[in-house]
């Protein structure tokens, strides 16, 4: 939106409009637009125009009167082959020689010139076991998954067109999006909220909830878990108008938050697989369960505190696998690491924004230091 | 303003009245008020009336037509040699045998009942020295103290009364008052910024700023600080008013916010030491350097980056010194753990606000548990 | 060994030569000898006998001329059934009513009353599937497995049990065992290496190897795995022989090893996953990079530093999933937690060492403080 | 020991017997020897001789027939004030220009070229205040102390030479040097006992000796110390001798040892002080514990949990002061951070024993990656 409205102000383009216009369909039908950004980038040493080969980012290869033609890939689209449009993006800062590579589109993921090649996740062919396998999957209801998007010669009329050449605009573009992405990992705060309650629950079948470690784990969980939620609240508490009107949430609070997610969630899963106990890596399969000739024993023995639960014990201690080892520990900790840049991508962010002088200046002033 | 308001609503008493009378007049006057809470508390595990001395906590001995005779103690009242007026509340939940001491009253600090025994400090007699040793001080600007304060028989006419007796709303008070006061905690990220300038300054003039363990010190030093300011600012967005119209802070985010404060300032003091280098504590004093004898030498050898700035470099190091060892680090690090409440204080009401039912069933639902 | 011969010396038993007999065959024909520990527990605020259902904990149930049966189960059996023999032995202290379940004896794992059942791990499928999956298990060659041993009416001649009944010398055996299985887990230290290997290895591929953050987490993995093997081999060097003359490691260095245990493998594998990059959790399956359609796109999209590396890269990043989430994560990560005792259970051993009489007095003789 | 024989193994110079001899004589007459290696460094960015002020690395002036003249000066030279003898040592790896910086030599501190500056420390003039203050001293006992040496003009008869001008010996010495003092760090582990004993003693006056927190934090502060321990132990046993026949203790264990020493200490120190309760920072003197007025009043209000301890409860406090913020802390902290290397000497040291090229073939072959 704004960097629509500051490139439309400086080269009397007219990106903001058509923005608008596919912003106002979307709304209207109701679709998921994923934003695709991350190229592969080949050797992380040279920009996208010196790599040795071109398609290493994705970017315009023939401009004709009525669009663009658009080649490259995007790496690790998390959710995309669930989502209706992507809109491709630069994903970093670009040089003059790399005016091709400055292209913001929207395609629709039907177009044939996309693949969408699917990533393996840890466990994912127990999604593949036969229908009985509900309870080894640990959570049968919900996944995430994320493909390699090649972009093969998609052409992309000039209406889809939002940025074309402006290479002074990438990298606030990219700024812009990451301090909206990395306040939006607040969201790992929720699926914090389903660990936690697993490990409450798991301790209380277990027979241990009263323990003093115990709680007092659980309060470290929630500590942690709402430190992250506090950053990503201020970030948009601080939040601050554009020139084109809408809002902006605070930088340096947004890259905290999200520092914070790349830690905590390692964190609590350590401290979920504490009370779950070594049960969560040496339970046997559901079908052991289902067995007339192991069924019974194992009911016998794997209980907790009431004879009656051990399916549901069962079926916890699956779930707390599956988010610190299995499907959705991929989201839950790998993609809370890398998704909207690796930890040190924060760490460069709020260097950036450390206004030292200002601080150096307060403790100069304390120490009666006189320049 | 929010307890008085319940406490007339329940008993139709006069309180919200004075309360709302006193506050404007300490507004047009501008006066400081310094909120008394924390008793003695003598064998903490007996409430007040089952102590063997009764003067353990703040109480009423004698209710005359006029008002009331207060007799009693609060300890490491923080600013009330410089305030104006205190106010003395319970410190904590009270029964019904401790109706005496459920009083809450204002008490100007010139009274003759009262008497305030000051608190020693690290490093306080540095500030006895003779004139010249404003450098040896570290900050010769600023420094906080505490006292305990002796409650000796202080008559207080019922204007300034706003509780006497309703033991039921102790609790409500406390409550409201810590998550007020942890909230407020976030004024240590002021202090963090200053020692964060002074790493910043020392590194520099010790000619390693471009080191990049140095520079990623200063990031993770700013990135514990703002992630506490993250959870202040956010408590505070997430107000809601109460009964009274006044608002009231977000009580888990209050002590989230808290709770890294009882962590993260001793990591940075760490990381602040860790920068200055050993001579932080290695210094000689500020009349050895103006001696006429050993002056120009330490001048040439304690020298830093460059030649002039010796001077700078020692100020820089004292204030260090001072926040991390000396007056400052009092209310930097020791008030930071206790303040408002220790750690062990926070956990418990964070435990409390844990709502582990409502975080069970999201589990349970993902795990395809039934009830 | 020690236990054996304490029990002898008490009890004028025959236990320590048969056990020295069963242990000079079993070197002389160099099997590998299990030792079966955990049982089921039920629920653990009651005792073996104290359990609804008797064979929640191994025990005896017929003794005859020639022998004992056994009965019960083992969970939790980390590598039995890759061993020759298993010992079962009793899991925790125990009372007078308990003499049934005070039984230490040496069964062959053909016995046919033993069944093993064998517990699920993350990504165990993929080794299942067909032939050309060696890449995307990330480690073709090694990992684990654990199994419930349901022991149903095995029978053990007498020259194979080494304790019965004697309930008093089943705490000293399981706090011996403890000790050595404790200190054991220094083995985590070479896993920790490969760990350390693999993400330079990766960082090298990704053609970051030389920045200064990725240094520095190398170094950082290698202190912690270095921080385990210190307490590890102090643990053995503070050995002290038994009465019955072989030696025995340090307890508190043994808990203080293990715990750390639980704790730095977690950070080791949140290291790894950062220096690995996204790509860790979203890459594409081997038959994909071998299919003759997305073969040639992947190896030119996904290639690293070189382009002649992608299959190394690839395979690099395969193990790191498979230490991190996968089914060494098994063994590197929850089993660091849980075997040989979770986290509390060390620190209950920490804390029955910890000696604070004799620390104390430290603290009082430089206070001053007189008794 | 094994440098001295070193250099005489190349040289054929004279160093090690005469080294020999000056150990004997120290030896049979009970001396101190301190070792003086830190020189000021002016500007890190240069080497010694290319200071713009030769006098910034301590250095031979003049070479007679029967010895050297030294000039420069060491500093933070903890205890050399009540040592007998120091000896100069280079203190980093020499180039070829700097010949005359190659130098060790033993000095007696009686030597007339020699001053000492005496460096200040927080809270250092409580030991001056007047004799009735060993109270408000935490400590009344020991103390530390730090020296900056002026070598002005030393002459040195070449008995008491052990090194001049082999300055490729300069590197190998520092090392071995480190390799012991690091080690040597292991010392403070006593402290902490020390600190550990007094956070037991003073919860034990609050009267919360039992409450788990409290219980969990001194185990905390117990696994600490210990894991310092360990590395410690460690890096002596697995010693090896020189080819002079002396033994030298394990590089990376000792820098291990010594990195955790940087950051462990300053963790106690927060629990020591959460233990101690916020009355460790607004204590009263001791002389208005004295006073008539005061004194009764103070002893009845700052009790704990039984009405007699006041005394030896103000007195833990004290030391918790001392070892926290006071004299102490310069030692158990400061120190520990900067001594025998700040904590980035101890990374730069494991990063170069990182063996990668071995580890990176662990997980290599493991991966089934083939060079």
């Amino acid at each position: 939106h704004s960097v629509t409205y500051d490139i439309d102000q400086k080269y009397k383009t007219p990106y903001h409009s058509r923005y608008l216009s596919f912003l106002k369909q979307a709304q209207e039908k109701n679709v998921i637009v994923a934003a695709a950004m991350t190229d592969p980038k080949g050797d992380r040493s040279k920009g996208p125009s010196a790599q040795d080969d071109p398609d290493l980012f994705t970017h315009v290869v023939e401009r004709r009167p009525d669009g663009v033609v658009i080649r490259g890939a995007k790496a690790h689209q998390t959710g995309c082959v669930n989502s209706h449009w992507i809109v491709v993006m630069p994903t970093m800062r670009l040089q003059e020689a790399d005016r091709d590579y400055a292209i913001v589109a929207a395609i629709p993921v039907t177009d044939k010139g996309l693949t969408f090649i699917y990533g393996r996740q840890s466990c994912d062919t127990r999604a593949l076991e036969n229908a009985g396998s509900d309870i080894d999957q640990g959570n049968a209801k919900y996944s995430g998954q994320e493909a390699l998007i090649v972009i093969d010669d998609v052409f992309v009329p000039w209406d889809r067109v939002f940025m074309d050449g402006e290479v002074d605009f990438a990298a606030p573009l990219v700024d812009a999006f990451t301090t909206y992405h990395r306040r939006s990992y607040v969201c790992k705060t929720g699926v914090g909220d389903v660990l936690i309650g697993a490990a409450a629950a798991i301790a209380e079948m277990n027979g241990v909830a009263k323990a003093s470690h115990v709680r007092d784990k659980l309060v470290e969980m929630a500590h942690l878990n709402e430190t992250i939620y506090g950053a990503g609240i201020a970030s948009s508490h601080e939040s601050r108008p554009t020139r084109a009107g809408n809002f902006i949430n605070d930088d340096v609070l947004a890259n905290v938050c999200k520092h914070n997610v790349t830690r905590f969630p390692f964190k609590l899963a350590r401290l979920a697989q504490d009370l779950a106990g070594g049960l969560v890596a040496t339970l046997p399969s559901q079908h052991d369960f289902a067995s007339d000739e192991t069924g019974p024993i194992l009911k016998r023995l794997l209980r907790g505190r009431s004879r009656n639960d051990t399916e549901a014990r069962v079926r916890m201690l699956r779930l707390i696998e599956n988010m610190t080892m299995g499907r959705n520990a991929v989201g839950y900790l790998t993609e809370s690491l890398h998704g909207a840049g690796s930890p040190q991508a924060q760490r460069i962010q709020i260097e950036r924004a450390l206004k030292l002088e200002e601080k150096k200046g307060f403790a100069k002033t304390l120490a009666g230091v006189k320049e």
